[in-house]
């Protein structure tokens, strides 16, 4: 058995936000979820360590238990908080930082698997810049003597590169042992996690160093370390999606979440926005400045330039959604095409319906939502309001610039719009500028 | 009393522009106008050296003085046309580029600091490449003895790593002298500023330089540097952002002006776009693809994805914007929407109101605009058009599909569309394809 | 007279894509498409040598002769498909590779006329990084001995940084002949193609290896690749857009076609997506987010933020397209105007018309596509549809809200909407939300 305490009870004062720090979003969705996720195959229970007042945090990480650490009084003080939630646990136990959240599940399996041989497992890094992280002393025999803090560091021990990521596992009756036993008389007057390194190694047990890259062990403490996180995964969602097969024109220019999923041939031209929960099936192209969110693309369809695909949304096979549409819980049948500066909401569009340039759909009185129905093989003529609750029949034709408040059967053709008068003479007196 | 004298007669040959080179823009104003914004916390007085014929350019520097250089005859000419305005002027005297618009007040305060330590200053730089930039010839002491055009210098003297930026500070009598007795027996038979430097050595008075970070003092002759200076200025101002806690996901793709002002837990999505003017308070988001102009947007605003607010605009609290929707010189009122596919101009739009989808505001006749004025809580059908001027009341509901030319009083329904004919059998005989 | 063989026949796993690897885009157009434009001004005649059933690749190759390489026996094997397509060719034959497609004109000149002072000439790189490259191994003449593979190389051999890029040049019937004694005695059981070199070097000929920047060389085997070989294009155009004297805000977020044109003093904003066929005149603006494709646009128009120009379309000078604005097959004016939400599809607007907002064009009835004429001067209120064929005269007011289905005289009033009604207290009982 295994377990993960995850640290997230900072508010994360640089970060100069009412929001708690790991709820900020990353890939669209919040950072803890990330480390959750991580941790989910690796560690059998997690307790989540919060600060008080943060109900949406708790929210955030269920199922998974969470503490409230009530004082900020430092990193072990806040492990320690977790005790009672493992009373009786046995197994190791790890610490971790919700802050922290592009370690790999992989880096984790290590961690764990490191302390198989040794009594403590820690991770570290070497950092490209080591500035003033906390540097690892090891001793000749590759053993972690201790952790020495750069501003107590002497001049050798800071050209050391290796330094210490904080991140510890131990078994779980030594780790709370060593917890209960720190202390806090240092200038900040708060107990630290790392000096378990040092209570392990003076009773003469073995500690091991795992190491691990540093994109994936810098925390984040600010606005600008978060849209280095955010750079970090989509460098990677970039890179994943491409080695799948998908084509990405201008990789820095296309936003994914966590949660894409593109097939293979799916092609994405430059400028395009993944919020969660989208799919793509093969061969379907996603034309500039399109954004999409929880919806479905099915196989050779044709999306955008400027399309936007909102929740509950699915594209037919070869169907074709243009610039300046929105669709909202649409479903377009196979070979249906909405090409033009229309609104397609709550409406299901049968297979090879034309949708003409300025349809709305009125699917709202300001009190319910309604639904337009469009037969298959329909053509809507353009900037029509088709008022819902409607019902266009298949291989109906709805004459341009119709205001549709009633059903229309199938194959027949509705009209609904003013006459046209011409007054001669009457024509436009302005500018013409 | 201290005063700066800014050459930007240049038209920038390798700009192959019919634009003045400091006229061209970085973060969305004239390139001269970041310099004159730096220079105005420093100098009491400012002139302006400006070329034949660019009255524009006169006119963005205003109120600063200008004076016209009708004839190119080098910097140190250039310079000394600022003579006449300065005239009776007793104090410092700064000559700056126009070009060089990426200078920190800061720099130039340490500048003029300079001076009352020396008889002359100038700015140097240690650039990445110093490639064939003059370089700046020190004596043991410290000081500046000369500096050395790249053609002119030893191999020795191309190795010195600090160059020279073009900038002088010098009590204002001694440099118009200097400038008075500068030559122009050199290859291109121009009058340098640079060679005041020599001058005031061969006096036997003391030359200070005063070092600031390349990407300060870089000049622009051409797009390409233009663009790579408005990248740094977009840099700087992105970190901005960030330090003072602003989410931008994805920072390299948002594009900001020079005044842009964004409160702590504004959220910016990626590729939003802000032309000068706005003023975005704390917790509103702007999602994806919005570009916004001289508008303020309440707290917790939704703005996007596809918003375009003009100029005049004011979101309210939590008031929505969404996609494919223009406000120009429009109020929307607290909480109210406007979603979907809208043009609103000249239009005040009461709190709680909703817009339905494609609503456009006919503000327009040809010759004048004219106002819109939807009272609280009223509900505007999808797809209507509101010819202006034009009011509805509060708590009154629009009919979608409607052109409303008349009042509609508070608590009453409007409609104004045409009726439905259904003509069975004349459906679509279209492919439907 | 001089020939160039293409190698163009392989699939390209690692792409993972049902598309032939060079008909992979770039630039928005197929990569081959890149190397024959390169090679159309140094050789007489191109063949390319393709795969079974590639025929979208051989279309998109004419008027190039093909050769179908039936079996994978390696590039040796395909050079020498094209043997029969030279019967009786005499001059130099270079074999170049179809996911090689950066290759300069200047590059391949110089490996020509390499080759009238060697007996076979080849181009070789020294990439950054050399990793698992072919090296080529160079006597004390400088005359190259041979090529030695990553895995046959000694220490010494992998140190050398001059790495063989695969292309060759030789005589016609030298290099046919060499290509008929190549042997597949290796691991692969392939026939390679560099073992030319040896060949040529065991008879005791001249071979010289030309240098070209790894930018050009480096092949494309994946989609992430092909990003990069993208972004290397791109590079080239916004440098040389910008040198020409093009404004690009921010030039990494501009997307270029291989054949776009911009004059001097155009300025692009960023986030701007140019398809192909695109010439834009001096001093006009294409504003964020704009999205054009083959089209014109006159001297000093006006170009979004958000609007579509498709093809078939010319803006006039000066004239304007605004937010949310489609044109496909449109002409508008000069000094026209359509700035908000509207589709004008196979129209022609006349000088200093006005189209208000959220004007539609309903050009299409399911089978054919009909025109729009708008005169000159007219002007348009906004929410009009227009259904064409139709014509609106000149100095012509269509009034706001209107659907016009009949001609529309010079100088008249078109008035074509239902009559308002208001129903005094049945207004909004909704949320108000």
């Amino acid at each position: 058995m295994r377990a993960a305490i995850i640290l997230a009870a900072g508010q994360g004062t640089r970060m100069k936000s009412a929001l708690p720090k790991v709820m900020h979003r990353l890939a669209g969705r919040p950072m803890i979820r990330h480390l959750l996720a991580a941790c989910e195959g690796v560690f059998d229970r997690v307790v989540v360590v919060v600060g008080p007042g943060m109900e949406a945090l708790e929210k955030a990480v269920a199922p998974h238990a969470t503490v409230v650490q009530a004082e900020r009084l430092g990193t072990g003080h806040a492990a320690r908080m977790a005790a009672p939630l493992l009373e009786g646990f046995s197994g190791d136990v790890a610490v971790l930082y919700g802050d922290n959240p592009l370690i790999a599940p992989e880096t984790l399996r290590r961690l764990v698997e490191a302390r198989t041989g040794a009594d403590l497992a820690l991770l570290a890094m070497r950092p490209a810049d080591p500035g003033k992280y906390g540097r690892v002393v090891q001793g000749t025999s590759g053993q972690v003597e201790r952790i020495v803090e750069w501003a107590d560091a002497s001049e050798e021990e800071r050209a050391i590169p290796l330094c210490n990521a904080g991140v510890v596992c131990a078994e779980a009756g030594r780790l709370f042992r060593w917890l209960g036993a720190l202390r806090n008389d240092n200038r900040q007057g708060e107990f630290y996690l790392t000096d378990v390194v040092a209570l392990a190694h003076g009773e003469g047990l073995r500690v091991r160093a795992v190491e691990a890259p540093e994109a994936e062990l810098r925390g984040i403490n600010s606005r600008a370390e978060l849209a280095m996180a955010e750079a970090e995964i989509q460098q990677r969602l970039r890179l994943a999606a491409m080695e799948a097969g998908v084509t990405l024109v201008a990789p820095e220019t296309v936003q994914f979440s966590w949660d894409t999923c593109l097939a293979p041939d799916v092609v994405v031209e430059p400028h395009v926005v993944f919020a969660p929960g989208v799919s793509v099936e093969t061969g379907a192209t996603l034309r500039a400045f399109s954004h999409l969110e929880d919806c479905v693309v099915r196989a050779g369809a044709v999306i955008g330039p400027y399309a936007r695909l909102r929740p509950g949304t699915e594209v037919g096979e070869e169907a074709h959604v243009g610039n300046f549409v929105e669709l909202k819980a649409a479903t377009l049948g196979r070979g249906a095409k909405a090409n033009h500066l229309s609104y397609i909401g709550d409406a299901t569009v049968g297979a090879r319906a034309n949708i003409g340039a300025g349809t709305i759909t009125c699917n709202y009185d300001g009190i319910r939502k309604h639904r337009t129905v469009i037969g298959e093989g329909a053509f809507i003529g353009s900037d029509t309001a088709l008022v819902a609750p409607v019902r266009v029949g298949a291989r109906a034709l709805v004459a341009a610039g119709s205001v549709v408040t009633e059903e229309v059967p199938d194959d027949a053709l509705a009209i609904a719009r003013g006459r046209q008068v011409n007054k001669p003479g009457r024509g436009f007196k302005g500018k013409g500028k």
